[in-house]
C-alpha cells in the first residue's frame, strides 16, 4: 500500500526506532522494550519495508549511510542517529543504562560483552545472514555456496554453545546487550536450515531470553515475523505443505553437504 | 618447519599479540605501533600460521574460543585475552590510549567511531572476505558468488567514498581505530579485485594513512604481506607473469558481473 511508505521522521523527542522485523531489528526493539521496563524509557519505532527498498532513499541514508536498518535518532540529542546493531546497543545503554542492567561497569567485563557482540556483529551475523541467502532466497542453487554458509553457522553455533555450558548468560551470567546481539539470529536458526536442538545449552539460552516479557514485545516490533523458531515449529505441525516444503530444503542442504563432504565437528 | 610452530604464549609481561599478516591481523598491529610512538607502549608478537591450523589448537581456543587472529593478551591484566579486531582496537585504547590520541572522549564521537568500526567488522570485513574466498580461493568457479561479493564490496567501498568527500579522517577529522580498522581492508582492495583508484577519496586517504610511519612498521608484523595494494601494484609492473594471472582473474570477475547483469552505482 502506497500509503504505508514512511517518508521521514515523525517523533521529536525521546528515540524513534527505524526497523523490520529482521534478526538485526529486533536487537534494537527488544533492548528498547527492556530499558523501557527498567527505567520507563519510552519510544517511538517506524516500520521500514526493505522489500520496497526504503531504506535505500535519501532521506533515510543520511541517518543511516549503510543504507540498512536497525538505526535508531535520538530526538533528545539534536537528532543524533546511529546504524549498526553492535553500535546502537551501545549507545542505548552508554546513554540509557545507568545503573548497567543490561551492560557493565567492570573494565573485563565491558570487554567480555564487547568481544561476544563483535563476535555475533561480524560472525554469526553476516555468515548466517550468507546461509539464509543460499538456502532460500539465491536464484540459483548453489551447493557448495549452501554448505560452506550452513557449515559455517553451525561452527559459531557451537562455539555458543561450548560457551553456555558452563553459564546461563554470555557475560557474567547476567543477561545483557551481549545476549541480546546474538538472540536476534539464534531466533531463525531453523529456518536458516540449522537444528537448534543439536545444541542443547543454545536452545536452553534461547528458551531462557524467549521468556521474557519485554524480549516477547520487543520481538513483535514493528509486528511479528514468520521466521522466528516456534512460529516456524508451530507451522511445521500445522501445515503438512509448509512442512514438504521445508524438508525438501533441508534434503537439499544435507546433499550439498555430501557433495563436498561436510561434517560438523565440534569447535 | 616444525620448529616455527607456536605452542602457547612466550611473555609475562606487558601486551602480547598473537596474529599473522592478514587485514584483521593489522589492525592490533598497527594500533601497538601507534601507541609505541604516542607512549611508549611496549608489546610483543607471535606468528600464527593459519595455513597450519595453529589458531585451531587448545592452547589458542582457550584465549581466543573463536579460533581466529588476531587475539592479544594482556599479561599486566592477569593474562586477559580479547578476540576480535573490533573489541581489541577498543580495549587497547580504553587501557592504554588515555589522552584519546587515537579515540574519543566526547559521547556521540564515542559512538560514531563504534559505527564506523562495527560497520567495517559487520560488513567490508565479511564481506571482502567471501570476494576473495569466490574470487581467488575457491576451487569452484561461481560466477554468481564472484559478482555478488565483489559488488556488495564496491558498495561498501563506495560509502566510505562518499562519507570521506569531506574529510580526511572517518571522525572528528582525527586518525582513530576508526580508520585503522577498516584500513586493513582497504589496503588490499586491488587484490580483492576492486580498483580502488575508482574511488578517489578512499585513494587518497588509504595514502594519507600509508604514510604514517607507525602504520608502516605495523604492516610489517610479523611480516610484509604480498596483497597489500603498494606491493601488489609494484609486482603488477615488474612481474609479466603475475600481471598475465591478474589480468585473467579481474576478467573472470567482469564476466561474472556481466553475466548477471551487474552494474556499480554510487550508493
Amino acid at each position: 500500500m502506497a500509503s504505508d511508505r514512511v517518508t521521514g521522521l515523525k517523533a521529536n523527542k525521546g528515540i524513534e526506532l527505524l526497523t523490520m522485523e529482521t534478526p538485526n531489528g529486533v536487537k534494537a526493539s527488544i533492548l528498547l522494550e527492556e530499558l523501557k521496563d527498567a527505567y520507563g524509557l519510552d519510544y517511538t519505532w517506524q516500520r521500514i519495508n526493505i522489500m520496497e527498498n526504503i531504506q535505500k532513499e535519501p532521506w533515510f541514508t543520511k541517518l543511516g549511510p549503510n543504507g540498512r536498518i536497525p538505526v535508531i535518532v535520538d530526538h533528545d540529542k539534536g537528532g543524533f542517529a546511529v546504524q549498526e546493531g553492535l553500535a546502537i546497543l551501545s549507545y542505548l545503554t552508554r546513554h540509557y543504562d545507568p545503573e548497567h542492567k543490561f551492560s557493565f561497569s567492570e573494565p573485563l567485563d565491558i570487554s567480555r560483552c564487547e568481544q561476544w557482540m563483535a563476535w555475533q556483529h561480524g560472525g554469526l551475523g553476516p555468515m548466517q545472514g550468507q546461509a539464509n541467502h543460499f538456502n532460500r532466497f539465491a536464484k540459483e542453487r548453489i551447493p557448495y555456496a549452501m554448505q560452506r554458509y550452513t557449515g559455517e553457522t553451525e561452527r559459531l553455533v557451537g562455539i555458543l554453545d561450548n560457551h553456555l555450558s558452563s553459564t546461563d548468560y554470555l557475560v557474567g551470567n547476567k543477561f545483557s546487550i551481549a545476549d541480546i546481539a546474538n538472540f536476534g539470529w539464534v531466533n531463525i536458526l531453523y529456518f536458516s536450515g540449522i537444528n537448534l536442538a543439536d545444541f542443547p545449552n543454545v536452545e536452553k539460552w534461547w528458551q531462557r531470553i524467549s521468556d521474557r516479557p519485554a524480549v516477547q514485545r520487543g520481538l513483535a516490533v514493528p509486528q511479528p515475523s514468520q521466521l522466528g523458531n516456534k512460529a516456524y515449529q508451530q507451522r511445521l505441525k500445522e501445515d503438512p505443505e509448509f512442512k514438504k516444503q521445508e524438508e525438501e530444503i533441508k534434503e537439499r542442504i544435507q546433499k550439498a553437504k555430501e557433495q563436498y563432504g561436510y561434517k560438523y565437528s565440534s569447535p
